[in-house]
């Protein structure tokens, strides 16, 4: 099976990241290609970011046609709905993918993530998803994503101190990362605080995995309906609809 | 004081129309200019198309500086978020404006949008923006954005019949048209209806004017903070902040 | 346009503070009155002093037989349904106006009130018109509504003090003055908080003249209905239905 | 114990409907007291009544200072805040009492009230109370309160009928007869329902009594805080605080 | 009448003492019984353990034949739902006792419970109930059940701490205490705080004598039918169902 | 990767169904173990059969200490938070797992389950998760689970009524089937519906393959904690913790 994990901002390094991440949690069998649209911001921390990394995103979408399921790896879940209206194939973002899997371990979450202009993002994704109560607090440790590439950047013990106020004031019995920056840290912060981590590329390539097997596809009927075959003018021809 | 209404489809005659509606129930002394981009999809059915439509309507205020409100001009919001971050001065998005004036002059009110499509969209702002309990039902008549600019289309006897139903069967005490193009339907249907039916255009440019006249800007902490001076890639380098 | 600021307390210096200042932002054209009962409390504290206000406020509107539109100048909306009932006319109340304006620049704000007594009437408020989600905390700075009135009793900087806790600790992006006299204070506590403070009588009386411009009134269907003509009996009879 | 039902209407029939239903279904050792004010609506239809019963409701808790609780007999629970500030008694409405008694013998009930304009209000009751997901839903059989005093007005069958609506579509496993005039039908309806039907003012006496026999009182922190000393002008004074 | 109060655990000790403070509140006329299972946990702290006392506690209820209502002596409420389906009598218990009465005097109360596995599962009760949000707070203690039983075990000095803190922070207006274990402690504790401070073992009686009253019975419609004359293989045979 | 398949009922015919279906979608590697109780009822319809369900149930987890993940096959998710408590490996309910599943892949899903008195826990549960406002509406075929494992009893047909309801009524995306023993009517009744079906069992093999693999586990912070290690008396002794 194919699954294409889309990394919606331009940023290589992260992608590759992505990639060896998502390869090695990955059920066998399965073929793994992380890949990053060639326009858009170099990373996405809140709602401005978001609208100028959909369309390239939607675009990786119309070009894997052979996919079998596609991960949008941004914890914001970038253009989630859209990219359900492009395809037919299950589409998983690592926000959602890390919400649905902590509460199936947890009765109560918190969440760690980058900058505080980020909360209400996520806040509005649970409250969307149904998942706000099971939630018991978004937190920022303030650390901007990149800086999650730098090493000696502080950004490690920055997020182990949110973890460790999460579990003792929020009444946390996990904690979901925030940011699919943070993906290769979770094992290791997860000892650290002796309650589940999660990280949501590795939850969402295997809910992508789950929902093939299951020969589970996205509905068509009302919300995620594909376009309806209208003109588009300008630049953005190139992603109209059509695909699959 | 001057408001630029965004419609963030691309067929002029819509823009012409909003232009029209907005400069009839602006205060004296407030200058109207209704915009399109010149990319994008022609009509805005659901979260594929709003996907493509922000670019081009961030673009657009991005272009004028000197406006001192904005409003944008489908029932979606689509954008607003982003919008809100780009600029310092208000956005208003038409929906919201007509379900937060529906709330001030009665308790429920029921929204007659186009397709189905669009139902869980609007519902998902209804609840993002806190007002989800106010509303009775959001219901579709089944006609396309662009059938309301056809005369003959029957499309205003399709919606006289759903603001029937939601008088009689939802408890409805005020109705919400939810599309920006039944703009000019919103009087003639009230006459009928016998309770408020709303537009959202002439909604959203009063909020504006509001906001104006009273010197609120929105709030540049946490949510709609400027976005942060990253690099952007490819095509979309144009719309990079840095405006306001 | 004609729009009567209803005070439903009975302190003249505050109604006299509350014609300046809806004066100060009324839109060119619209004449204020500002007036209040001559019976009822002295200032509106809670549950118990809003029973006695209603009477005075509900005979102010039925006297005000030309008035466009009212507004109920207590941060309690104190008997909003009742005035409603007895009018056509849009009739706003300041609490709910200046929530829906916050709704409109910032995704949370915070409340700070006078008494302690008074958050829960406020919470019920907020969850009533639905905004309870956007409300990040309601705070009482324990100032009595007079000693507002009074120099010299230090009542700004307990608020201020309130204003810099809902910044840090509730994730506040806007603060709304939870007391119509507060009115005065709007401007300085905005220029030291950094983000945008509302004061809801100038949102209320610019809603006001927002719905009279759109020819919005209040609904009949249902909960605002006209009353029955039915009999009162004793000291009640004068303010009888029947007005407008 | 002395428990004061007030009617907070002045229909003097009502109040003696009531004293023979409260009496009825009293503890051994309970003397029941029913009164009315003698000002205000002869029935309470909507939010517009309510706001003229409150002052008189509160004169005649603020008389029987040897009472050990009180029931407001209007299912509308109206002025219930405001008579707990007046006294340190437990006041109980028939409204929340029913609520509350149905939710300890069955998962969901409905209401039948007498007249759509009250949907919205008990509505709003239920969730103040926390109960709004406990109602599967709040229904109008359209006859005004007075109607149920008269014999061959047909109100007992328009209600039966409601109740089977309820049955059959609402999912009900229970129903609350949203009106005190309804007190004496509620034996006849259950036999025919084949489900509880609850009576509020049977319901309130009893969670009187339980009050009382367990020495609980209102609490005066906060919300129910006796009124602050303040000056009431006019006709009012002779409510003002004080009592208790 | 005859009330069988229910401890579902097997600790004896705990049955005389609920036994007596039962006995203490009922009204004259009132016979009480407590037993407990012969079978189960000795406490019961969490979803573990109420998993293995509820067919105890079913079975207790199936032998007592002419009770004419049951008490659920367990702050979960253990069993609740299962218990109604096996007895048409009303059964109460008294987690929900306690949250309903303290609705009736208090715009909020904060929970006081014994540990803080025990805090989840209150909330869902709560949720379940419709009075989550009038809860300002679940806290525990951290005071094992049965360390309530011993004399020295410094328990009281630490509830009391944790009610010191509800009134300071939480915004709670009484205390419900949140075990079955601390019912002698009532009173004691009320003194101190200055607020209402409520035991769940009185209200639930009173509330089962109100209801026996009323004659309201459990509705057997849907949620709580009889069960189903189905097998039960093995064991538990002996409780399964046919009686009353 | 062993995963235990616990039938909570004690019927072996549907046991050796959910063998069959567990089988046949488990990955490769995974090795299904379906086993019932020996005790307990022969099907479960409601909350009364549940209570007699749970203590079998625990002692098949407690039996299977090399199982690595566990599914409880009983649409009310039976017990599942006592089991969580009793291991450390994950534990997955049918009915959160198709709730979760289908929340992926639609933004709306009903229910069609097998008699009403089951609607209101499946209600519970999906408040309790957090997903009731993704949920239209949960129907039931009245069809007794029993009637599924016999030929002619005409089952299918009604269930497809229902999901045909439950397409034009609700505004479904999705039909979660409501039953453990509808497992083997999912694809057919999605190539009917054209919407996708979901079944709980497929839906729960699959998220406990994926915990596994991700090596999460349950967290023992708080709601899911080890029971204490305190006496049990009587029969149930033999379940006492200890066990993992």
């Amino acid at each position: 099976m194919r699954i294409l994990v889309v990394n919606p901002n331009t940023t290589a390094s992260m992608t590759r990241k992505l990639q060896a991440a998502a390869s090695r949690i990955a059920a066998p069998g399965s073929e793994i290609t992380a890949v990053n649209p060639d326009f858009g911001p170099a990373s996405i921390e809140g709602y401005f970011d978001e609208a100028f990394s959909i369309p390239g995103l939607i675009e990786e979408i119309g070009k894997a046609r052979d996919a079998d399921a596609f991960v949008i790896a941004c914890f914001d879940d970038t253009g989630l709905e859209a990219a359900r209206c492009a395809t037919l194939a299950p589409v998983i973002g690592i926000g959602e993918a890390a919400f649905h899997m902590a509460s199936l371990i947890a009765a109560k979450f918190s969440v760690v993530t980058t900058l505080s202009r980020s909360i209400v993002p996520i806040e509005h994704n649970l409250a969307k998803y149904g998942l706000l109560s099971r939630c018991a607090r978004v937190r920022a440790a303030e650390v901007p994503v990149l800086a999650l590439e730098e090493a000696g950047s502080g950004a490690r013990m920055t997020i182990e101190r949110e973890i460790e106020q999460a579990l003792t004031h929020d009444g946390a019995e996990a904690i979901v990362l925030g940011c699919a920056g943070m993906t290769d840290l979770a094992r290791d912060l997860e000892r650290k605080a002796g309650v589940p981590v999660l990280d949501g590329v590795a939850c969402a390539v295997s809910l992508a995995e789950s929902l093939v097997r299951l020969g589970l596809k996205t509905s068509k009927r009302r919300t995620y309906a594909a376009p309806l075959a209208k003109s588009y003018t300008g630049e953005f021809k190139r992603f109209s609809p059509g695909a699959r």
